[in-house]
């Protein structure tokens, strides 16, 4: 790293970070301490003035794309290809404070730094806050990014539909975020996106840096069994036809296979209805869902199989039939094994090991990754909670994340 | 049974029954073919109408007495102990054309039949609708019968608040069947309940006539799990505590449970609910019931001792909380043996033979059963279909139902 050898690095400033989460946060913070910033509603856009005002006060050059997504760019963007950094600012409905507000503030923060501190870097800098991660009101999630990169048509994403029938185009026109730069027309050398974790293992295992190296590939199966509704007292168990036994031993398979699989593989059932659900009639209807999530994809492939394989089995069995429908399936990311490096190299720089990770969660990295050599840096999430007003992270924490996030700009760019 | 001796036995009139059945059945009958009398609403007060005006038609005294309860009286049941037959006539929100509805018809039409055929018995007959069996807006369900064994008090009864507010004796009063006859005050002889099964067996096995021996006691839990909500795909499998995974386990338990003890036990988990009920959320809580039933109270206690054991067990293994609520427990109840004798013999006479067999649904006659030798009559169920539109008998089953009711009663009488 070029710039270490001839100055001494600079630091961010935690304070004026700190007090801009605070600012964008204070947007319709609920009364339990969730922040509601779903993607394009008046509070994403009171979130989007601030971040493109205070880019522009960075003196940034702001563009806003055709999917809404905000970019500031250092000056010689559009000549040389910048390394980029970003994340989002929406939400879900009962969000934490730091899950994409980091990735985003912390970037612009990281720039600033350069900036203020005059170090010269060979390639400019720049940070976007990506349109509509979270997916709550329009799908699919991470669209932004996903745009970006062309893997979804600006126009399919503009056409996408909440279930009260908003359409995303009228949204984004409506609050002034209907941009005319096209989309993904910045290439950029290189991406590098600050994240909470998410989940519980830098926080277990005390550590405060993590080096991402894969994101799961995911697999979501809705499963629509139907039985027979009949009196619970009347019908022998023998010839009971039981979506809700259906669907039970399922969940249980469902994690058997993890277990028995092991590795990365992890598996949920979150969602699960039965109909009509009444404590004495057999259940007629279930209708759940199924996540599998592994970081390589022939394993992944495997599970889903052996799902596939017991549900048939199973329905023979007990007489059900059973319909399934794929709901996502997003393929594994394997970051840039140099930015990893660099990332581990970064950390020791600050006295903080970093730990090869693996994200069981999506992040607009993963859609960027598919165009540039992309990373990600994590810190930890206090008992691994998100989407959550408890999500938190320690100050000491968010300020190391934010440090390394600068320094690996810093390395990339020279 | 000295009648049938002297003269030959009568048969009931099914033209007759079938029309008035049809009658009542098209009060408030749905798109789909369901009877929807709800107890207590002005359905149940239009069906309340024609069935004792039918009782005063046919010579019968009707006396409502103070939790509703519809009984057309035979001269002299006053001063005799009266033979008592009944059922109900509400239904559930989409009920069948013969549950409950056959009992009191067929009664009514039973003791027409006595007296237009001159039949001379020695103790009256009595016809009952009976208040609230099913249960669907006030609780306790088979309440009408409950009241009148004393099981539940009046004002008790009376005070029972639906879900929306209202208040069961303000429906009495506004509906004009708050009565003035003291509930019990009439203690009968005996008892017969004439009852479609509800249940696949006598379907199943060809035959026409069950003999209730016994009528399977009843205990409802609602269990509480609560775990912890994480993402679906940044949790280690060995780091969750999943609710929905524990629910999972003990619906298979339930089944594996009652499968094992074989006999008369059933277990059914017909209700489940997950929070947040999110495809990539881990479930924090799930709520789920637990019914289980049996002939014998003993049993049905080691059944519910071995599911509280499990509870303990996996909760304890899972890292979960468990609260557990009993909803219900109605003890098993013995009919009469001598009565379920007669309706043997009663089948014979009509050339169908009566399978013994065991109700796994809940009737008046178990309440009635706590203050008079009783029994119960069952017609086959097409399919085992009840709580439904399609639930269905075939008009010669009913036909063949209604004089063993006749004869049964005339046993009883003499």
């Amino acid at each position: 790293m070029q710039a270490s050898t001839t100055m001494k690095m600079p630091s961010i400033n935690y304070d004026r970070l700190a007090t801009q989460m605070e600012s964008l946060n204070a947007i319709n913070r609920l009364a339990d301490g969730s922040c509601c910033r779903l993607a394009l509603t008046e509070a994403d856009r009171a979130g989007r003035d601030l971040v493109s005002n205070w880019m522009r006060a960075a003196g940034l050059d702001v563009r806003i794309d055709r999917i809404g997504n905000i970019i500031g760019l250092q000056p010689g963007a559009d000549r040389t290809a910048p390394v980029m950094t970003g994340s989002h600012i929406d939400t879900v409905a009962t969000g934490g404070r730091y899950d994409g507000t980091l990735g985003v503030l912390a970037g612009l923060e990281a720039i600033r730094t350069v900036q203020e501190s005059g170090l010269t870097l060979a390639r400019p800098l720049c940070v976007a806050a990506f349109t509509n991660e979270e997916g709550v009101r329009f799908q699919p999630d991470m669209m932004g990014s996903l745009v970006y990169v062309g893997g979804l048509s600006v126009e399919q994403a503009l056409a996408a539909t909440a279930e009260d029938g908003t359409v995303l185009g009228a949204e984004l026109q409506r609050l002034g975020y209907a941009g005319t730069f096209p989309c993904g027309a910045l290439r950029p050398h290189a991406y590098v996106e600050l994240h909470i974790e998410q989940g519980p293992i830098l926080d277990r295992e005390g550590l405060v840096l993590g080096a991402v190296e894969d994101l799961q590939g995911i697999l979501w199966k809705e499963i629509v069994v139907t039985g027979t509704s009949n009196h619970a007292g009347t019908t022998p168990m023998n010839m009971r036809r039981d979506a809700g036994h259906f669907a039970a031993q399922v969940v249980v398979f469902v994690r058997e296979l993890a277990e028995r699989m092991g590795g990365s593989q992890v598996g949920t059932v979150g969602a699960l209805r039965l109909w009509p659900n009444l404590v004495n009639v057999i259940p007629r209807k279930a209708v759940f869902t199924v996540d599998l999530r592994n970081t390589s994809d022939a394993e992944l492939d495997e599970a889903s199989s052996a799902l596939d394989e017991f549900l048939e089995e199973l329905s023979g069995e007990l007489g059900v039939s059973v319909e399934t429908r794929q709901l996502v399936h997003t393929p594994a990311v394997k970051f840039d094994s140099r930015i990893v490096a660099t990332i581990e190299k970064v950390a020791q720089s600050l006295g903080q090991p970093a730990r090869r990770m693996v994200s069981g969660a999506g992040h607009d990295a993963q859609m960027m990754a598919r165009i540039c050599p992309s990373g990600m840096i994590f810190v930890p999430s206090i008992g691994g909670v998100s989407h959550n007003p408890r999500e938190d992270t320690a100050p000491a924490h968010l300020e190391v994340g934010a440090n390394a996030l600068l320094r690996t700009l810093c390395s990339l760019a020279v």
